[in-house]
């Protein structure tokens, strides 16, 4: 799968990941009110208004880019029927041809992050036959169990020709209050950037390893230590926009092959109609700036690249 | 919920939790053929047959403990129709006066961490409603983010009068591998579990904090430091039975006014049948081997404090 990735990025020219990260308040209220007029003010409406909005996106930025990546918890605050808009949007974005990160940051033991690894990479088996759960093609994991709470992961990205990232230096302020810490000299999330590549070693892909890592726009002087420490490892960039980062920081986050990152944006993208940039589009019109926010943000990539 | 989930624990005088973590192994023959028959080996037939697996645990050891534990995991894996079930659990654990402890290991940055917190212990808005997702009592909360990533969680639980148990020294062989690092002679765990007690000091019920740890039993020097550090968060204690931990390692972990942990056995309890000591039940009386399981379970437990 990250062959594919690769080929996706190069074909669309185009290191870009959008996040489906939809807050109720960014979905226009053209697209609230029928939601609701359907399913009343439920969990029901809200996951079809939110269903709805992602189509409208999906729709509007699938040629432009090669993968997107919604985040679980905004799916999950719904409960049961968000959780079944995810695996809708996670459909949608396959059929359209799109690379599905699905950005869910789970990890727990190795028995327990085995089902997670046959939930969302894997298949589960019931009596005779089996099933894929959720079937993202990447998925974001968490690295504080240590490797037996990495191990099934890989085993299934293995198996299935799938992919995880890892968490290495996420993009919040408070990031550092644990993943800085030094160890002999060396912070934590160069420790586990080592791990990293020494995981991903055992998982390569033509170019790049299947095991990809999460590093955010928002610390360029770490991203640039850790490009090299994991030169193997794609790196998932987010932070960009909204959060802070800027392409001028990224620059180090790729290789020399101009390949090895893909930053993603979320607000900046779906809500981008409430941006002052993009506010003439209307909501009306909320894909469209979608869209041009899109552009905007590849060519603000490609020209640091 | 703090002071309930104490109030349970000490009117039932069982400092226990049943982890309902249910692989379809665990589940006999005669229910998953039936769940199979009404609906197929589907994703939906799985979920049917957990449902009624755990209905007849729950059933048999409600009176015995003061709080159930699901992995939402072992749920996960089965997608929506999994889901559904996880809530269906939490809802009748909770019908049953059970305190529910969601074993999510969720965490991300803020605004989605947020997001976990209103979907799993708070509520969400949709128009001029508001609705209970998954509705859980405490959940599992991984603390790699650092402070904003956890904040949210204490902000709900401050509101709703919930709880959660932060990620310490977890029960798995390679815990170690970044939670053992030390940092000028601390160890990582010890790091995270000063700021348990930091931000537990916060949110203070009666006589311990909304916010608990989790520390695994497999590692009981390290659990005996750990009490010193956070005196007043309650210890949610998992790896006895199965994954190693025995009674006597246990004693440390609780506080001398007896309170203070609450430990947790999944497999030997929902899977006693299955054990060779409870082997004379059969299949067919898996729940009775539950019940059993759980007694020697408090016995044992009790005999150590």
């Amino acid at each position: 799968m990250i062959n594919t990735l690769i080929d996706g990025i190069q074909k669309k020219n185009a290191p870009v990941v959008a996040g489906l990260d939809p807050m109720l308040d960014y979905v226009p209220d053209g697209i609230k009110d029928a939601a609701f007029e359907e399913f009343g003010e439920t969990l029901e409406g809200a996951a079809e208004a939110v269903w709805q909005f992602n189509k409208g996106i999906v729709d509007a930025v699938y040629d432009l880019i090669p993968a997107v990546k919604p985040q679980i918890a905004m799916y999950e605050q719904f409960g049961v029927p968000g959780l079944a808009v995810f695996k809708r949007t996670v459909d949608y974005c396959k059929e359209k041809g799109l690379v599905v990160i699905g950005d869910v940051k789970r990890g727990d033991i190795g028995s327990t992050s085995a089902a997670y690894a046959a939930g969302h990479l894997g298949k589960v088996t019931v009596g005779s036959k089996s099933y894929y759960a959720f079937d993202e093609d990447f998925i974001t994991v968490n690295p504080y169990f240590g490797i037996d709470g990495v191990k099934p992961f890989l085993d299934v990205c293995r198996e299935e020709k799938k992919g995880i990232f890892l968490l290495v230096k996420t993009s919040n302020p408070s990031s550092g209050e644990f993943q800085d810490q030094k160890i002999d000299g060396t912070p934590l999330y160069e420790l586990v950037g080592r791990k990293v590549a020494e995981w991903g070693a055992e998982c390569m892909g033509a170019q790049y390893s299947y095991v990809g890592c999460v590093v955010g726009a928002t610390y360029p002087e770490m991203g640039k230590a850790l490009r090299k420490v994991m030169p193997k490892s794609y790196i998932l960039v987010p932070g960009y926009g909204a959060q802070g980062g800027t392409a001028k920081d990224l620059v180090h986050y790729f290789n020399e092959d101009g390949l090895g990152a893909i930053i993603n944006s979320s607000r900046g993208i779906i809500a981008a109609y409430k941006n002052e940039t993009y506010a003439k589009y209307g909501e009306k019109n909320y894909a469209e700036a979608s869209r041009k926010a899109v552009e905007d943000m590849i060519a603000d990539i490609r020209s640091c690249i």
